[in-house]
């Protein structure tokens, strides 16, 4: 097997999906920390990995990829026969876990994203937090909340009866939200709370969480 | 085959997605006119089909779904012996047009979203621009074609060498940015404006724009 590579930062949501993704699937890699604060991802080498300058970016041999989701889906078609299998085959339950990746995607996480700047980086940073854009944001959360809970009340996972990439996409966000005052919007909640505290306690996660320093 | 429904509103970029895709695959399908200024999104019988009050719904059988990506991927999954093929099946290829999947869901669509409301649906509802949304938002789709003129110049479409899912979830938002002011972006880019030209000549999406009313 080439040598698969990560560029990114443990602090990163993005990057965080991508490498539970690769403990989940047992699969070796090399993890390339990019110094976010001195601007390294918008440098070459980073910026031809990805014009964008987001991290990660991702090789496996000659093949570059960035989207952490697009690279959470090519590890688990790849290496279908190692570790976890993160999706699932048959064609009418597939299409139901792809709406729920679409869910997470377009509406979970563009409120959770920014959650997760104001309470969970913002602190690390030193950076006053935007009251208006919490309470905005959480309201949103809320909403969405409501669906996953009716969601999980007829499903075992958000994406169907076993743990798949719609799941697991989520984790990187739970890790900061669970230790802020968001908490309580998953916690009120019997299914959802339920989920949280299975996904989260997968042994693969607790190696991506041991990444993050202190 | 069992009816497909399509419900949705011809103006709409999600709901013409969808449709865009099953002309290509030529497959027959009812149309369920969602009647959006009466609020029918956000009751019932819709609000059971899509607990967001968002269209598209979409029906084939007894299977429902919702979020126009996910359709549009079923429907070239279970349809891959009809139409047009809209995905590229080669491992490394595939990986290739996920990602670009992705960049027209994380970074063209967030921003082409916000500047067909502003130019393209709030003029058809007699609303006033807001002039800053506009100027932002134009900034930022100036970066992302940056990007895009540089693929396309090495790529004959954004997700590979053949016309792909990756191209066809433009069409819509192209359809009304391309009767803005916008348009100057596009054109001034050789390889974008070639590509918006080739692409916007399909007869699949000329029967798109066919139902949209004057």
């Amino acid at each position: 097997m080439a040598t698969i590579k990560v560029h990114g930062s443990p602090f990163s949501v993005p990057t965080m999906r991508v490498i539970a993704t690769l403990y989940e699937k047992q699969i070796e890699f090399e993890f390339v920390d990019i110094n976010l604060r001195n601007g390294d991802h918008k440098k070459e080498p980073f910026i031809s990995l990805n014009p964008f300058g987001q991290i990660p970016a991702f090789e496996d041999g000659g093949l570059k990829l960035f989207e952490s989701r697009a690279i959470t889906q090519y590890i688990d078609d790849e290496y279908g026969d190692k570790g976890t299998k993160l999706t699932i085959s048959d064609s009418k339950k597939k299409a139901i876990m792809r709406l729920w990746l679409e869910v997470e995607s377009q509406h979970y996480d563009q409120v959770s994203t920014k959650l997760v700047w104001e309470l969970g980086l913002k602190p690390l940073f030193g950076i006053p937090l935007d009251t208006k854009i919490v309470e905005e944001n959480e309201a949103k959360l809320d909403s969405i909340l409501n669906v996953y809970e009716k969601r999980l009340s007829e499903s075992k996972y958000l994406g169907g009866e076993s743990f798949t990439l719609v799941d697991l996409h989520h984790l990187p966000s739970l890790h900061y939200l669970m230790k802020s005052q968001i908490k309580k919007l998953f916690e009120s909640r019997p299914y959802v709370s339920a989920w949280v505290a299975d996904i989260t306690a997968r042994p693969a996660w607790s190696k991506v969480t041991a990444m993050i320093p202190n």
